[in-house]
């Protein structure tokens, strides 16, 4: 299994009160009033490797965004109101109060807890430089002072027992599936470096450097990177700092010999005197500030720092035509899995005996019966219920629930294949849906398809997408706190940015783009729904009568969607052409694909109505 | 009449070419190598007294928004792309360069055609803060420098010759309309100037100083202001600084024992001592860097400038229930002179003998015999065809043009009355239409409706409902090139901020802002479609069967849309029913206002369809 299902410990009150007693004795010692422990590792990804877990080894909390705040005295756990209830329950009784983050919930803290002169730290490699300089300006007005300090001192506490860097292996992507070869992408990054009157560019994000250099790893969950940085130069070599770097282990003859066309390995240590190097030869270094550490920035100096976004963002974002038939593969490969489960479902939600746990795992077994899964893209959401209202569920022996009778069953998932990322949520009837859940389920059906139908002109932001998803709800008094799409990557991170259709998605949308549409709707405390497809910028084309090109999407994800949830009084006459359509389609794709009890179950699930 | 329809001189070469050089011996005498010549006055207002129409009187340019550079040889004029053609016919004879509009066109222009250490001249007062501080750092990159020139170089040429400063009456703004006194909303600004740690506020925009006093002016066209700076104190007395006053001409005794009450009344030549006495002070000053002048801020210095948004636009936006009755009543008023001229407009275009002035002449003569009718609240736009397809359209006896068979007839209007301003177009069929006007007009009446029928969430921006506008026509591969929407004044200005539905409406939307709802279509040298109400926004409401309050719009303009132009096979059945139930509304409410045969014509006109 790619996914485990264990409850995170309740209490974790006894080893958490010493290790934050031995971190301020260290506080005590060095003059610090107080500790920033962020959640991040120096890449700032979404999921970070055993020896990262600094936030959740000293707190015991274990959601995937929050800071921690260590005074001499009190301490903080800062998160959003997706972790509230989880962060309380776990952190509580080690005497962490649970903070509702807010744009200024830590220098609030730290206000109303600090005297004037403090000295609050902070290890500058896991805090972006822009989030740095903001939290010293903020805390300057209370006349605090924030303190780079270079050795993590939770680490310190950790010790011997912390796990060691990963070294899982490092893999070429190739051209066949990647499209574009390393050293074309180089060439147009150095390009860019060059017309822009660079020397150098800095990248820490590790989903820009494999893209870049055509490689995949085994580092974290879920998301096939490399932790690493790298430095490019306007001409010649990359430098590719690795963490470790034992030759015949992690890398193999054939990979290395890819790496080294295009790049100089190096170790992370190195990487110090390499920027001061820079620094020292007056090279004007190109650094994001979002994403880029504090300590990069520190290391280069200010006066030729170039501060704009990632150079990888956006060409990685924008998918050619060897990686858009690579996602085609893989969600025709990944909704065949899905056919084969939804089916399943049904066949076994008869008996009631499916829960959450088991119905996650099946799912990740049909996965994997297609012989080309390298990894879950993230912990399935396998909500039954009222945990379906729980829009970051992750189901464990504490929480997990039977998929009751009469009760909605919400599961998001996705599949990491070498030619695509997948990203699916269907929500699904067990027994008899309420006529409250069938019109609450329409309403999220008909934002969904204005996704999908719209048509958009040059220069259309995510955010002006983001409403039509939402005024079918909007008009019944209803509406969703989430985003309504994300950007997916190419066998890389199933959250990629820059675009995203929401309420902050000022991203152009470009064609080539691949990105999720997951409208939803959840009733605290009775269930959740939500209607996820990927879907795919196409070209700028004439419209017939029209006098503007207009762009659209291509939906990429096939799966049935219950039609037992569709209530046709509230549908209009072309959104059940569009749902209908998208059936003939999924049956006509996927049917092939799939054994012959789950074909005459899709024929069925694929039924005009 | 409110307006004329003059034609601009399209070659004013003598006069702007001798003007041109005596400015070029001022610079030269100066050492300042380029002038920059804004169309704006101190007050960043979008009509200018005679006196303040420096652009046109140097260049010959007449349009409404434009920045002229003078250099030593070359000089150029900045438009948008509204202008670019208006702009070429009137200013290219006398050699200045028409330049498109773009973030960086004035730096570019600068960097092209001076040498390093250029100096660069601008009246301070004409430049606010802000964009005085972009173009500084703008210019240094290129080693330039923008110099503050106290004296406007452009009314030393313009002498005598130059028109007074305007003096027209000043008038009270009565509680009964204006529903708040005075003392109440200066209450409330010198709360928000305590708490917030200010001793006193700059006010530079007319119409924030004329809603706090509760007065109304005549210094410009259509927009009854009194041009005038104020600072507010913390505590104590408003000093308002006006251009002229002279007792007993201007302001009345009852005007001048209201004003006095709150405010002592000053000259503008003594702002600059009064600033410098608040510096002098030490005070905390708040300006609004995006609308005060440069000069302002160079009198209070640097040091304790509090920069944020002038604190009177969001309380004037939010009408009060005295204002909100106010605008009810205006647009009665206003809807009962627009039915007289749309069925006058019916039965005069059926002898094809009307011509777009004539029509804005009726319309503004049916306006006035409302007998409540203080200006009208812009320029007409009466545009018969191709000249509908122009946005700004406005209608000179060269362009003057018959209402055609078969073609469109767009006309945008209002009036300004004690009790509210109106802002309505309607696009009226001359004639037999052709399917596909009828086609496009139906789209943009869908976007109409959207925008009508919207219900939304706390927190929802002008552009979250800016793209439902567009849906519909992005559909069939069209858009129109403006915003969807403006804010409306209280008998001040027809465009008023914060907030606007467009791609840049970052501000949210409140119950009580008036905005306006004007989708549109524009086919270039063949006609113009734009449909235009005037929407409240309502209270957030529950709604039944939801679990989140919505607010949604009260439609206020009652004038019926033609419904000659309705294609039924595109309107849905509930956009038609709306449109029934809006025809059924304003014949209910202006039938009973209207002479006989109006009211025969208007029953038809709001027949249902």
């Amino acid at each position: 299994m790619f996914q485990d299902f264990e409850s995170p410990p309740l209490d974790a009150t006894a080893w958490t009160t010493s290790r934050i007693s031995q971190l301020r004795k260290i506080l005590l010692r060095r003059s610090i009033d107080a500790y920033v422990v962020p959640r991040a590792d120096a890449h700032q990804g979404e999921y970070v490797a055993a020896c990262d877990a600094r936030l959740s080894w000293l707190t015991g909390f274990t959601g995937s965004a929050g800071t921690a705040v260590i005074g001499r005295s009190r301490s903080a756990l800062i998160v959003d109101g997706r972790y509230t209830l989880q962060a309380r329950s776990q952190v509580a009784q080690s005497g962490i109060e649970v903070v509702d983050i807010a744009p200024h919930a830590l220098d609030d803290w730290l206000a109303s807890t600090c005297q004037s002169g403090a000295v609050v730290g902070v290890d500058p490699r896991l805090m972006p430089l822009a989030q740095a300089e903001r939290l010293n300006a903020a805390l300057s007005r209370f006349g605090f002072k924030l303190r780079a300090v270079e050795r993590n001192l939770v680490d310190m506490v950790w010790g011997k027992a912390r796990p060691q860097e990963p070294d899982g292996a490092i893999t070429v992507q190739p051209e066949n599936v990647s499209g574009q070869s390393a050293e074309d992408k180089i060439r147009q990054l150095q390009d860019t470096l060059r017309s822009d009157g660079d020397d150098a560019c800095l990248l820490t994000l590790p989903d820009s450097i494999c893209w870049l250099l055509n490689i995949r790893g085994r580092d974290v969950s879920h998301t096939p990177i490399v932790r690493c940085f790298a430095v490019v130069p306007k001409r010649g070599k990359i430098e590719l700092f690795l963490y470790r770097d034992r030759p015949g282990q992690r890398i193999d003859a054939a990979t290395r010999s890819h790496i080294s066309k295009h790049a100089r390995l190096r170790q992370v240590s190195e990487l110090r005197d390499h920027l001061k190097l820079l620094k020292s030869r007056d090279a004007r270094v190109r650094v994001d500030p979002t994403t880029a550490g504090w300590w990069c920035a520190r290391q280069l100096g200010n006066r030729n720092l170039h501060r704009a976004d990632d150079p990888c963002q956006q060409p990685k974002a924008i998918k050619n035509p060897v990686e858009i038939a690579g996602t085609r593969a893989a969600h025709l490969r990944d909704g065949a899995a899905m056919a084969r489960f939804l089916a399943w479902l049904d066949r076994e939600t008869e008996g009631g005996s499916v829960d959450e746990i088991a119905a996650a795992r099946q799912l990740e077994e049909f996965r994997r019966e297609t012989g080309a899964l390298e990894d879950v893209s993230f912990d399935t959401i396998s909500g039954a219920g009222p945990n379906g209202a729980i829009v970051h569920y992750r189901v464990t022996e504490a929480t997990n629930r039977k998929l009751g009778k009469g009760e909605l069953y919400l599961v998001d998932s996705g599949g990491q294949y070498r030619d695509g990322t997948t990203d699916i949520t269907r929500t699904v009837a067990v027994g008899r849906p309420t006529k409250d859940m069938r019109r609450n389920f329409t309403l999220v059906l008909q934002g969904h398809i204005a996704i999908s139908t719209a048509r958009f002109p040059k220069g259309t932001r995510g955010l002006d997408l983001d409403p039509l998803a939402r005024v079918a709800l909007w008009n019944h008094g209803l509406d969703y706190g989430h985003g309504t799409g994300h950007g997916v990557g190419s066998f890389l991170s199933v959250h990629e940015g820059p675009q995203s259709i929401s309420r902050r998605g000022h991203h152009v949308l470009e064609p080539g783009m691949i990105i999720s549409n997951e409208p939803g709707y959840y009733k605290e405390g009775a269930y959740g729904i939500r209607i996820e497809n990927l879907v795919l910028v196409r070209p700028f084309e004439p419209v017939s009568g029209g006098d503007r090109e207009m762009a659209s999407f291509e939906v990429l994800t096939l799966a049935p969607i219950d039609t037992r949830l569709v209530d046709l009084a509230v549908l209009t006459d072309d959104e059940r052409t569009w749902l209908n359509a998208y059936h003939a389609r999924v049956l006509k794709e996927i049917g092939p694909l799939v054994d012959r009890a789950t074909r005459a179950w899709l024929k069925s699930a694929c039924a005009a109505i």
